[in-house]
């Protein structure tokens, strides 16, 4: 039977695909949850994928895989670097978690450099663009397999 | 009549009782809401417990105690450290406000040490688990005395 | 025809009016979005005014407004300081951005020197109450005229 | 009667129209100052522009203005973000301040974000090119009318 | 067989009750040890309170409570902010420490915000007067009931 | 009658003219005493001189001075950067506070160049050697006047 | 033709698999170069390993890949956090650099928070261990087929 | 023969019994001027008084002081803060500076407790008003007997 | 015919040749005017000096070489640290810009180590004493050839 | 004759022996007394050690230290992080000073790395335990036989 | 049999004795090797000195240390404030490391007063010159011993 | 006799000439060595120039240098921003040294904006590309002649 993997998405990434397409490729988040599904299937993993502009829902979207996923993907976007409550979130979660940034955020604004989410993630992966997530996915793969 | 009090949960404390109970016991926040309205009837005060994980439901339940409560206790949890709109909303209540944290925030990491809001508070509770509700009961039944 | 204009407002501002009115003066929200209309069709500008608590709607709020408004004027209160989740937001709308502060926010507490939004606006007036939208509005009306 | 209001501008503001006339337009501080003078007309104000290099000159012009000018408009440009001086001499000064950018400069470098002069102006109008001396005349002839 | 508890004071609360009564109330250092043991019987606990404008005494009187009180209730006062001393001293005690502040230090001048005591109490009440030390023995025979 | 006033010194003063003479001069604290008393005879004021390597003491000492002295005149020495608790009870003091020190202490380590007394003080006087404690009593002789 | 990629890592990699193998495995290096070279021949690249205690011996392997390697893998461990001279030779480097951490570094030290190296790389891998180098290559050979 | 000393003022001070008697008195810097030269009679010191707004002009009268006054009282006012350039000048000065300030620069805003004068002044004399400049006399006079 | 290069002198620079002359050498200003106008000579360039310790004249001297002169030699002395203006002004210059400084900055108090103009300077010499402006005309002919 | 040597010892040191002596040993304050006299009759030292918890009673260990003492062992304990008082002090003392710490102060919290005493020690020795005060003592002698 | 000690040297130790003798003493680092092994024969200990300028040799040599030498003094010179890589290589060795400085650092510029190498070492011993070493391996001995 | 100069330079300075020559110029290392050879002869300087990526080898080079060169003109490329190594092997190096930076390193990112090296040299000149070298040796010329 597969294990549960929920790949999680902040605020702004509803845009994934309509913005700036020369510089994140035309790919929707839908594309990515079809891709990530495909990948979840010969990984064993069975992959759902979210997006919520609210800090509150996604803080409440943590708490529901308590229990239910046995890993967590997470690009908590511009909450990275604001939000002590998905953290906290993350915190009372036990399973792996990886944070996913489709830029390299080190080469972007200072505030950007900080991750409250990375004092928690296992790992972190950041400027790979959506291929991200299926790096994401192999990670979580290998350490599920322990 | 009683004057009514309203305590206002932040982020996570949903999962009150359920997480590392070893540390903060398994009172959930339904047996806090009990045990304060209990202690409430003693000191003439009417106690309605909220929690919301959103910070914006958090601001209007500030909004909402107006005209209504004679003070507020609040946990504001994660967004202690990171919402200037609760304190802003607080700045429009004009009752006794007495800030409650669950563990002493003043041993845990750095980010934790700065409140917003303390900046509005009559007082501030730290590291008296769930008992710091109570307390904060007791300090506002004396002020509200006055 | 005319070109659209939308006005956001971020958390508290729902009080204006009923909050300290020898400030801020007792004109409400309403009040203004009724002389902001007035001021729009003289200038050739469709305004409509919208006000959140939640930092999501806020930014669904931007979201909606692509494609649709020509400008927007926002007034993100107590998320100037806090959220870099509009910041990204308002980095995806197109046309012009102005950042309005009721009060001059240079002149109060430390953490509200900082706005996220000024790195995304092309000007920002503080200090000027409710007029300020006004002279929000003849700005953009002069920047797309353009 | 009209109310004599003064407009001060800073270092380098004499090239105005001259430099980058792309970025700023090609209208000279000459012509500001008609513009300014017409919409003061209208507004019931007597307006006269002034410019100087030296930040003695502009203290001394802020001086002058006690008890004969009703409100300062002042683009103190560099000094802004240097000059105590011309901040002691505006806390001297009774009426109504309004601190004037051509640019927003909060978008630009660190030490463009800070201004003395903040902490004594009533008001602040960043980003709106020479558009915002006409904004900060508005804003005065309102402040005045009280 | 009751436990005991040492209540200890730092410097200038000797002074408690003559200065400032509108704020701090006409209750003196005597007042609140005779409030405090009347409480402390009903609880349990015998109390002894204890001041001292030496912040070496003080020290002393943390090594005295070693092997003889169950708890300490310490207003290290000044000392909050500059004693290492004090922080070395409660470090080798073995019992449950409770700090108390009259005043919500957090409103105070930003010195006052930090404590070295508080990396090493186990609660913190601030804000609430000389009710905060009968919060504080609440707290400790809550503790020791354990 | 005379009004009183007392001159604290606080710690290593005691050393006054045996240590580096070249630079402070030979005269002792004795000396000082006796020079301020004449002094105060011309100015009518009773002058009492203090010193003490104590911080406790010193607390003390400014305590003993309320109802008694008219005006104090410090030198806390080391104690100037590190003591909260002379703060506090220069604070509980209800005369004027003049603070001085023999060296200009913003020529010295930048530890030296803040003073927690400072924020108190009616004045400071810096680098004038053993004339700085006849200067604080011209100083404190104009302001009893008053 | 398969395009080369060079894996670059810094001090003390060659004790991998000797050092903590509960932490980072057993495998060593030689492994690594192994297992990245099976997966580069999938992807059609050619991988070879280079390993250095020394920060200029590194700068040179950079130097070499200059008109040779189609892209880098850099671990550049210790010297992450404190080599300007990496990040100016990877600066001289034209194709695409990912940089890998075996462990996640923004849960450990301070110090270990900021990489100059991140300035410059399209990519960071942290906390996803040796594995972390196999993704890296996939990441690589996504970039290279554009 | 008269020693000469010259008193140099910064900006604002022309204003001096104009601005806020309440607080600085009612006394003007001819007020003052006069007393200083009254004083500087009996210590047998001919003592000049000068003001400017311009940085670069007192720089000039500090130069002029060069080979001609034996000491210089010097109020820098809001140049305290800000000049480089008059620190420089008085680095070019051989004989003993005191510096001198109306109000205790130490309680007022941040950006005033540092001055660039006091790394040159030999003593800095604080928040004793206008009487601030006769104690200067009075220590120059004793510096100047040596 | 010869190209115009301007050097610009700020403040206390006119004593250059009277003050330290073991360090800064006898030459005045007069002599390294003459000495640059020789080199001038022999590389074809028309080479004027011009010295001022006000800011806002320096600021103009800035204005007036615009048009005029190929290229500008600053050594702003004091003004290097505070002068925003003089950046602004030499921002408005659009020939190539040398810094100069006659001692090493960077070893002198830490406030010396910053320079607003160097974020304009096309090159920046410092420690070479008044051959610094020789050596910047040097550098100056160099790029006026191209 | 012997040489004599006074070792100071901070504040807490008297309960060594009997907190955690899994980490300090069991050796007591008596104990390292001895052992210390023993050492220094071998070297020919004659040894006394003094302990206090109070900053007042150390600062005055010190003056009676003047003129009697060849050179000064001193483990400040608490006080080496916030007493200027011991470092002055110690200034006044014309012999060699060496600085103990029984464990690594630099290997705990932030505020234990800096000492106010090691601007004045010859010597520091951290983190051997009481083995420290034997090296110290060693290196006395070896500086006294200079 | 003898344990066996490695004492590492960083850069610029290799001029010791040559350099500044009136400081640091005419002894060589082969005076040091022979002290050194001296006092280890009667500690029973076998010490081996190398001195390295390179970082990466330095790291290699502590490589060089692990299953051979059963602690390590070392020296990191320049490279205590710069190298985290001779810090990992160092959390790589599993004996005690004693950390040995000529001069008191913490009297020195302020960059020297981090060392890297301090959070891994047992022990600091600063400022005894080359007797330094010797008390490092009292240390060690003392340790081993255990 | 000729005096000797030793031109060192560090890393990735090898790839002068073959990296952005449109910025740099297309002079090679080598063009440098000869060109300051051939100015060299006309001072009377015999010159030799060095280039290494290993700062171990430059600390040696500098090393090489003592006793061997009247000067040192070093260009420390990337360790100028990071070794306080090659920082402490010029303090043992007795004559005039000049630092020189290609490019005006207080242009680009904050932390090229420090330097170690320039806590040593004699001056810096920065942003005069490969001229710098021959400036450089200008200046050497002019201070050896002393």
């Amino acid at each position: 039977m597969s294990l549960t993997v929920h790949i999680l998405n902040g605020p702004n990434l509803n845009l994934l695909g309509q913005r700036e397409p020369e510089i994140y490729g035309s790919e929707t988040l839908e594309d990515v949850a079809r891709s990530c599904q495909t990948l979840g299937q010969k990984l064993g993993l069975a992959v759902s994928l979210f997006q919520s502009n609210h800090e509150g829902v996604l803080v409440e979207a943590v708490h529901a895989a308590r229990g239910v996923a046995a890993g967590i993907v997470i690009n908590p976007a511009a909450y990275t670097h604001t939000s002590v409550a998905i953290l906290d979130a993350l915190n009372a979660f036990d399973g792996p978690v990886i944070e996913v940034h489709l830029s390299n955020i080190h080469k972007r604004e200072a505030f950007r450099h900080h991750s409250y989410v990375s004092g928690r993630a296992d790992a972190v992966i950041a400027g790979c663009g959506v291929q991200g997530y299926e790096l994401a996915l192999l990670r979580l793969a290998r350490l599920l397999e322990r």
